[in-house]
C-alpha cells in the first residue's frame, strides 16, 4: 500500500489517513482538490516528498473534473487549483516544487483538453515513480554512512509514509538494517504531533528494526553520555548554503548532536533543495494551531490548564555548520556546502 | 496554602497531589513514612526543595509515630525511615541533604524519647520555614538578573509547588513581576510528565503573569530568532564545578541559549550544591517507568504502537561552561565556578 496513490477506476487520489495511525490503517479517497488541499493542511498526508506528490496529484484531479471545454477555461481551472494547493503549507519546498513542474506541463501547447487531462494525470503518475526510485537511491547512499551496531537518534517521520513509499532518513536506515547492519533506533517522539511516537514507531515495529521511543528532551542525554553515533533526519527544505528547515526540534537535536561529535545527516531528495535561497533565515516557518500544543492528555485527562495560551512554529532552521552529510538520490554532499551542492546539482 | 505542611492537630504531613493539577487542587495526608516515601517516588511531591523538607517531615512522623520506649529503638525506628526516606529518588541531593540534617539530631545526646520526637519535629519545621526565607531570598538576587521586558524560557516547574513555598527559578520571575518588570514566560511542556504544561502554567495563571506554552521542541526556533533574553530553571544538584544536574531537557535548552548569547540562569537553595561531587558526571541519574513516554493520548487515545518500548532518563547533567550564573540565596555566583562556588559556601 502506498502513502499516495491513485485509483484509475474511480479516477480518485487515495491516501492513507496518518491521523488515524498507529490506531487505525485507514485510506480516504478525494475527488475534489480543495479537499485534498485541506488534507494537506490537516496533516492527513504529511512529509515533504508526501505532500508533493499529493500536490501534483491535485492538479490531475483538478484537470480530470474540470468541465472546462476550452484549453484555456481549463487552464483557468487549473491556476485555480494550483493557487489553493499552494496557500495549504508554506514550508516544505517539495508543494512548490511538483505544482511548478505540473505548471510547465499545463502551460505546453496541446492539441485539447482531454489531452492535457491526460498528460497530467501522466505526469503526476511519473512524480509517484520517480519518487520510489528517488527514495530507493538515497536509501542506498545514507545506508552506506550507516555502520553495523549504531544507535542512532531519528526525529519525526521520514519513512514510507513521509513519502510515496520507502522514505528518506528512515529508508536508509531500513536499507541499512536490509542489509545485515544492526541499529537501534531511539526515537524522538517528535512533539507536538508525536509523528515519532505514532508514525516511525509503527513502521519501525512492520519492518522488525529495533528501537526505544523516547520524550525529545532526553536525545541530549543519550547523545552527552555516548550511546548514540548517528542523528538522522530529513528536510522540508534546504537552502543553497546546506541550511536545513525540518520538523521543529531539529535544531535542538542537531546542536546536541554537534556538541557531542556525533554525525548529523540530513536526507532528501534534490527537489527539497532550494537554490533560490542564499540562507535558512529566508524560508517561511508556519505556525500551526495552538490546540497541538494545548490537546495533550494523560490518562484521558488535558493537562493544560483552562485558558492557557501556546505558540506552535511547525518548523525551525538548522545551520549548515551543525550539518555533517546532505544525503540525496544524487549523492552524498558534505561540507562546503554552498559550493558542493552547487556542483551537485549543477548550473540549471 | 502550602505545598508541603504538618497537620498539628491530626499529626499528619499534609501534600497538594501535584499529579492531579491543573485539574483538581487536591491535598493528602501521611502518618506513615513508607506511604510518604511513595508519595515521593511517584512525584505526588516534586521539585528539589519541596522533596527536602518533605523527606524531613518523614523522619519527623516515623519519630512521632514510633512506638519505642528507648532511646536506641526509637534511634533504630528512624534509622529504617532514613533508609526508606533515602531510596525513594535518587538525584535531587536536597533529600539526602535534608535526611543528613535530620540525623544530625536525632544522634544527638537527649534526655528521652519524647523529647527527641520533638526535637525532630521542631528541626522538620524549621526546615520548612527556612525554605520559605532561602526562597525569597533567591527570589530577590535572581529577580536582579531579569530586566523590564524580559521574555524568558523555563523549564519544568519550579514554583511554589517545587518547595514549601514561592519556589526557585519561576520565584525569581513571580519577584520581577511583582516589583513592576513587565516579563513574558515561554514555558516549556516538559515531556514526560509535563510539568510545565500542568503545573507551571496553573501557577503562572494563578499569579496573573503572561505567558504561552511550548513544545520542548520549539525553545531552539524561539531563541534563534531572538524573541528570548533569559532562560531559568532550577536544579536537582549540583556539582563543586557548576555542572546542573536537571529535569530532562535542561541541557538541550542550555546548548540551544548558549549557541544564541542567551543567559542561562540556574537557580538553587545552597542545599542542593552538592561539594562532594568535582563533576556532574558522578550524578546518579534516575531512570522512570518507560509508561510515562508510552502513555502519552491526543483526544483521549494512546499514540504509540502496541508493544512499543521506551528509555525514560528523569534528569540530565548541563555542563557548567553553558551556564551564565547560579542564583543562591547567598547570592549569585558566576564563573569560574569552583573557585566562586567555594568562596560562597566558605570552607566547611
Amino acid at each position: 500500500m502506498r502513502t499516495v496513490g491513485w485509483d484509475a477506476s474511480r479516477r480518485e487520489v487515495q491516501l492513507i489517513d496518518q491521523r488515524c495511525l498507529p490506531g487505525r490503517l485507514e485510506t480516504v479517497s478525494f475527488w475534489d482538490y480543495t479537499r485534498l488541499s485541506e488534507a494537506i493542511r490537516d496533516m492527513v498526508v504529511r512529509g515533504a516528498p508526501a505532500i508533493g506528490v499529493t500536490a501534483a496529484f491535485g492538479i490531475a484531479l483538478a484537470a480530470d473534473r474540470s468541465s472546462a471545454r476550452t484549453i484555456e477555461l481549463l487552464r483557468a481551472d487549473l491556476a485555480q487549483a494550483d493557487a489553493v494547493l499552494r496557500a495549504s503549507r508554506p514550508t516544505a519546498v517539495n508543494l512548490f516544487w511538483a505544482l511548478d513542474r505540473m505548471k510547465r506541463v499545463s502551460d505546453q501547447p496541446v492539441g485539447g483538453c482531454d489531452e492535457l487531462r491526460e498528460r497530467l494525470l501522466t505526469e503526476a503518475l511519473q512524480m509517484a515513480e520517480e519518487d520510489i526510485v528517488t527514495n530507493r537511491s538515497m536509501a542506498v547512499n545514507g545506508a552506506a554512512l550507516i555502520q553495523d551496531g549504531d544507535t542512532i537518534i531519528h526525529h519525526c517521520n521520514t519513512g514510507a509514509l513521509a513519502a510515496v513509499d520507502w522514505g528518506t532518513a528512515l529508508g536508509c536506515i531500513r536499507e541499512a538494517w536490509q542489509q545485515g547492519k544492526r541499529v537501534h533506533v531511539l526515537v524522538d517522539e517528535t512533539r507536538p504531533r508525536l509523528q515519532g511516537a505514532r508514525l516511525t514507531a509503527w513502521e519501525l515495529t512492520q519492518y522488525g528494526i529495533p528501537f526505544d521511543i523516547i520524550s525529545d528532551n532526553a536525545a541530549g542525554y543519550f547523545l552527552r553520555s555516548g550511546q548514540v553515533q548517528r542523528v538522522m533526519f530529513g528536510a522540508d527544505r534546504v537552502a543553497a548554503n546546506g541550511d536545513v528547515a525540518n520538523k521543529i526540534g531539529t535544531y535542538m537535536l542537531a546542536l546536541a548532536a554537534h556538541a557531542n561529535q556525533v554525525p548529523v545527516i540530513a536526507v532528501m531528495p534534490a527537489s527539497t533543495i532550494d537554490r533560490s535561497l542564499k540562507s535558512g533565515d529566508a524560508i517561511p516557518i508556519e505556525e500551526r494551531d495552538a490546540e497541538e500544543v494545548l490537546g495533550i492528555t494523560v490518562h484521558g485527562e488535558r493537562v493544560t490548564p483552562e485558558g492557557a495560551t501556546a505558540r506552535n512554529p511547525a518548523f525551525d532552521v538548522t545551520p549548515n555548520h551543525l550539518i555533517t552529510a546532505l544525503v540525496t538520490e544524487l549523492g552524498v554532499v558534505h561540507p562546503p556546502f554552498v559550493r558542493n551542492l552547487a556542483s551537485l546539482l549543477g548550473k540549471d
